[in-house]
């Protein structure tokens, strides 16, 4: 038997996230696919059943809370106190996420020579801002993630009379969340709102062999790492606060 | 601990609402974002999930009913003559709407600049007639109110036999209902709907200081105010004779 | 009170229908509204809801079982021999979507003026082939309608083991059931799959001074009142022999 | 009375399946449909409600497990070791999907004869890969089915908290799956993930008299009858060794 855990759940379901969530973008940016140029609401609706998908696999896994993002980790930590699990969920997520970028790779194998842009090539793995404004592109990480880890925690609360957590909606409502927070807060910064989703999939750009890859623009890096944990955290303080 | 209570609840879930909902105009209607002319169905769909991330925040905030909208406040006082909470009510989803636009605007800081239209300006924070026709507007705002409130008094009445409350999924089938109206009525006026929607964007978009903003256009003010006031009334009236 | 029963609820949930189904269609294909050619997937989608709400308002008024549809009502009557509901049924279904076809016309008053194509205002109310050739035409109708009542009748049948009707799934179901068949079988003509959603705005844009209208077409009226008549019953008969 | 059963079950619900997914690429590829060009989001919506709507049907005539894929079929007796369900079982998904594939050809009659492309009439009905490269093509589908069998699995697991089993989600929860699989990973091969789903109307193309048909691309059947019985195979061994 495969030895079933939270670590283990949240590697696998993140590995699962980060394969349609990079498959998409691949599917939409690079040449010569059948989804080439087929735009936004693709591009949202696809990570909204990444999320949900990626949730059925961490908890089948082992993961029954499925964060699959270090923002919900460290929202958690906050609420619960259970710090010493931060460190190794959020190195699990990020490995997970480094995996499924490298599947992605393959899976669109014969697309990158077929490519120019490299910053097409860039984008399928990691997110980078509609404009460079750091300060903004932090805030615009921030409060995503603020909206994200907030009405997903109302989702599950107790003090919600109508959570659909024990008729087994939530994960649907958590993709549904996800393709919310996409279409009306993604515009600005591609909506990384979880560092292993961008952290994990840049390492990989970085150390693959892609055909005609450009930089991996690490002076971005930060935003879509600190903003969302700053988001969450903030999320996590005020759901603790509330007793949720 | 934070002191939930109904207004906090109706205040947090119409600040959230209308960031959602703000945002995804913003993206389709400024330039430069990953959004830009996504259309209708991006909007459409955005709204959708915007009232349904209204929904668990004002719940979990303290208000289990969730109105997020003048039109459901009045709707429901004629249902149950707790004529006491009109008031404060919808004076705490006006300013959960405004502090909403203001976080848009914040949100989409670098994007006002590049942007020349002050129409599509304002857009994205109040909404505007396709052709300018008073009455029809009116009527519009009216009509597309009164399915709105009838149809979801009908998801939570205790008449109808396949009610989701039950098992929680008021809040996505209420998703549902919003993404519908939006589609079938929404492309005249823009489906206000709701009247802290229209006001409280509009009153942020005469007061933030918008790069190269235009007039805040006060002579509509009225329709998207006044006409799902009448709509919402109609269909609560409808919902007290029907006993629901 | 107002006296809730089946014939009110036929009548008011086709109403609604009707205002929706033939709302977006207006939308899309009107001049100078916000949903301009905004595409199928608009359209569809807008279907889907469009009966869930309709089926929400039908329930609400006294319809519990909301066919909406006389296909639906040929369909229980095959199963339940319960044949002296049929023709009132049917008369109200095609009453509600009469009123539901003229509240249409109201909604968008000031965009049939600048509309010049008379085929596009037709097109507002009732189907019309893409290639006409009524054999093919019929087969269509009759064909789709059979798939929507059969998956429909399992759906709410005791014989699904899945079955969402006791935790009110029942209506999402049938939406997307609406939204599928549109998509995967309305592109030949138009997909009535229901006689009164075809036949009530036909009569509503003969009777109504539409700005500019042209032929009602009456001489293709027999095929979306026929066709799904013959594929409703057809599914009937199936699910009264498997004893679903 | 039909003597319903579980080969019955998978013979109808394919059918209907192979109608609405085969209905939606007709739709969108070939001439002078209200669909044409429809693009990529109209086609991955549709196969997901094809999917639930197959579901319902399977289970209707008898079919409680709704495979309506061999992938599933030999991923389910890897784990229950019900070896002497798997020939009939695939046999009777073939042949529905057959089916299915001459009912589409029928549906869109006058359409063949006008649309020129002999590509696209094939792509109505099989697959074909965006760029031809057998290894990639065999992973893409390999690793398609894995995800698409592992996350089923996950959704219906006694070992997942949040199942919607009980509630009667599951057949929306596995049409939303394979909504997320063909946004994400159907842009390279058009995402067979089902053996039937493309031999069945690959031989339907070879044998019925289609106006302009070309080739039946023999060469290529093997990949998409292969990976996903691979694919199923490999999630059936993970379902099987973490006691799914």
């Amino acid at each position: 038997m495969i030895a079933r855990g939270p670590l283990l759940g949240e590697f696998m379901g993140t590995f699962v996230l980060m394969l349609l969530g990079n498959g998409v973008v691949a599917g939409v940016l690079l040449k010569k696919t059948k989804a080439e140029n087929a735009g936004w609401m693709v591009i949202t609706t696809a990570w909204a059943f990444a999320v949900l998908s990626g949730i059925f696999v961490a908890q089948l896994f082992g993961s029954p809370d499925a964060h699959l993002n270090p923002a919900f980790t460290l929202a958690a930590a906050i609420k619960t106190h259970a710090w010493y699990t931060v460190l190794p969920y959020m190195a699990v997520q990020v490995a997970g996420a480094f995996l499924g970028a490298v599947a992605t790779w393959l899976f669109f194998y014969p697309h990158w020579a077929v490519t120019d842009d490299p910053g097409a090539k860039l984008g399928v793995f990691a997110t980078g801002p509609a404009i460079r404004h750091y300060a903004s592109n932090f805030f615009c990480e921030v409060l995503a993630t603020f909206v994200l880890v907030l009405v997903a925690g109302g989702m599950s609360s107790k003090l919600v009379l109508t959570t659909g957590a024990a008729a087994g909606l939530s994960p649907l409502l958590v993709g549904c969340l996800v393709w919310g927070v996409g279409l009306s807060l993604g515009a600005t910064t591609g909506y990384a709102i979880n560092p292993a989703r961008d952290l994990g999939p840049r390492l990989a750009h970085q150390l693959m062999p892609i055909a005609g890859k450009g930089t991996s623009d690490w002076a971005y890096a930060w935003v879509p790492i600190l903003g969302p944990l700053v988001g969450g955290a903030l999320a996590g303080y005020v759901l603790l606060r509330i007793g949720a």
